[in-house]
């Protein structure tokens, strides 16, 4: 069975919103509740948990801790979710600090080319050279590699991450890039994602101009 | 015509390539070029674009600068994109460097609720007291609103630039919000991008422990 994309987006989502529930001492949810917290409809947090098989009990809800276990199972998060991040500039750095928040994410390493941003901790987190990438991945074996590196050192940081094992990229930077083989990329364009509200604006008749 | 999301959000993608192929004077491009130097294979970059008309000239591809315009009006750029940042702290200033070098983003003003972090200026632009969002919006005129802040302001932020007029926001917190009419609202959650990607690395049983 295929899953959309969409819904697996949003389990991601209900999965924060329920881990919150959780913290707060509650032990069964609604899905209405799941839906006003997260900002999504009720009818369609019912579809995407369908999918899934029958998680709730009629009424009542569901037990917030097995509908959080059950939602791991199928995105396949079975501890913490170790990153590194590779590129120390502004925004690699903001992205340490974020994820590093996230209790279920567990920022193991950074690194940067330019000599003077390495041998620092930044959070606790140390930034290493780049030359020492292969040796501190195979000793923190992370799970994703986070790039925020200008978009013409793209191509080889992916091969490089890809013969050293990493199996998830998430990259910053848009650039033509052939993806190895047994490699998951994906971007995450914040310029498209301007554009995109722009272009819904404009479809409501809505510039202010 | 409703055109798929994925449509638009690539054609956002084809016009940074277009722009970057006419900057090096490249006055024809094929969409094999646009397809290779985007990642995007030729044939959905030739599906994306038939949904707009004929461009094209048989086996001579297109011309640079009428494809960057018929894309533009198809997105809604008319001018420089005039982004205001709302938070100033590490993520914030982040984005605010990122976006300020992409040539047709114009940030126009930050602004931060923590008085240490107003009164200078970051990369040339200002950083304002929040208290005088109202004042610097009605002088600049923002198309978009980044929001970098924490999700327990989030509500009250939206409503606030919804009464002022802002069409357009993109949010890096995650929180349920009731959105006001004539608003547009995004969310980039880099949590659940890597979530997506833990999903798709799973999914083909590639795992490595």
């Amino acid at each position: 069975m295929t899953i959309p994309e969409a819904t697996i987006r949003r389990l991601s989502i209900y999965l924060r919103c329920l881990r919150h529930s959780l913290a707060s001492g509650e032990e069964m949810v609604l899905s209405s509740h799941i839906a006003n917290r997260c900002g999504i409809s009720s009818s369609l947090v019912r579809k995407d948990l369908s999918y899934f098989g029958e998680f709730g009990i009629k009424g009542r809800g569901y037990k917030t801790k097995e509908l959080i276990a059950a939602i791991e199972k199928i995105i396949g998060i079975h501890n913490r979710t170790k990153v590194i991040i590779v590129g120390a500039g502004n925004l690699g750095r903001a992205l340490l600090k974020h994820l590093d928040e996230i209790p279920y994410f567990d920022v193991v390493a950074a690194f940067d080319k330019n000599e003077e941003k390495c041998g620092i901790e930044i959070d606790g987190i140390k930034v290493f050279h780049i030359s020492r990438l292969s040796e501190v991945i195979k000793e923190t074996r992370p799970d994703v590699a986070v790039l925020a590196i200008p978009p013409e050192g793209l191509q080889d940081m992916v091969d490089e991450l890809s013969s050293l094992g990493v199996k998830g990229v998430l990259s910053f930077a848009l650039s033509s890039v052939r993806i190895p083989r047994g490699i998951e990329l994906s971007f995450v364009e914040i310029a498209s994602e301007i554009e995109y509200l722009i272009y819904k604006i404009n479809r409501r008749g809505g510039t202010k101009k």
